[in-house]
């Protein structure tokens, strides 16, 4: 019997699920839990649960939202030529902070990986389909540069381009603040091949 | 707008605030809550607000508990000739996991820090002397090696022995595996100083 409280051994349990979690630091949790007051906790227990109940994906973008169409959508200064396809909805927080990008979004919910057996039917490829019509001029992809992304990206080039619709896909180069010394080689090939007039 | 929906800005914020989380953690783990099925989420919701709601502290040794006197002071398995003081519950989890005492323990919930306004009387030194009878053999003081749980260990053995008691202090020396050439020297002369005999 390490802990002489059933919650508190729960508590830990429950929080070591999460990921980036450990056991120590869901230890260290809990016991922070226990000094706050009741009514922070409380705070804390309804916003996890309220997510839950109150998010849903838009109907349009699939984005996370609370109203149906999302904010984005629905909102009248946003581009809707232009349709950013990304993968999950932690890539429309990227793209909104950079205040760059004024079209709408179309999130996948995840990329194409046949190893893990997933595939075009598994994300939400026939929506963004569907939301073409002959306003959309650019489809801008802009998935991870890893394997799966590079996988997607090509997918929905092919699948795109017949349409007649711009398909463009944002820039791989050295991150602002990089150092060309230390840039990996795929990389600084594509900040080469990616080139532009100045 | 970042966040396309006020709940799940409201969640990050939330983690946001718990130690050791920063902003992009608690984006990270309000994303898994949104994966979750509901459940879950309502599961670790409960148990958050139920340490608030059950776990309180033992009146005799100050240790989280449900049931009052917790369920190491009520057993009568351990060794009641014993007390040992730490300062923190984390501690007597800590010392538990080793299986060496066993002892009843007291929980201090804090070491004297005359920086920070913390005196005797803010920690449980009163209860601890309220504790002590005729069956209490050895108070073992198991307190933090830093400046603060010197200083607490100094003042409670200076209160404790002309009790008639048998006040130790666990050891301080070289860490089971550690590297004797690394290791500061403040603890490498406790450790020649707390050689043993073999």
């Amino acid at each position: 019997m390490l802990y002489t409280s059933e919650s508190l051994e729960l508590l830990v349990e429950e929080l070591a699920q999460l990921p980036g979690i450990g056991r120590k630091t869901a230890q260290r949790l809990a016991m922070y839990i226990m000094k706050l007051p009741r009514e922070e906790v409380v705070n804390i227990a309804k916003a996890m649960v309220g997510v839950k109940d109150k998010v849903k994906n838009c109907s349009i973008c699939s984005n996370f939202t609370e109203d149906d169409p999302c904010l984005i959508c629905s909102s009248p200064k946003r581009d809707g030529s232009m349709i950013c396809v990304v993968e999950d909805p932690n890539d429309v927080i990227a793209i909104e902070k950079t205040n760059e990008f004024i079209g709408l979004y179309h999130v996948l919910g995840g990329s194409l990986s046949p190893l893990d057996g997933i595939g075009p039917e598994d994300i939400k490829v026939k929506e963004l389909l569907h939301r073409i019509n002959e306003n959309t001029g650019e489809i801008i992809l802009a998935l991870n540069p890893n394997v799966e992304g590079e996988a997607t990206t090509l997918y929905l080039s092919r699948l795109l381009k017949p349409l007649g619709l711009k398909v463009t896909r944002i820039a791989r180069g050295i991150p602002v603040g990089g150092d060309l010394e230390f840039t990996d080689e795929a990389t600084l090939s594509r900040a080469i091949e990616g080139r532009v007039q100045i």
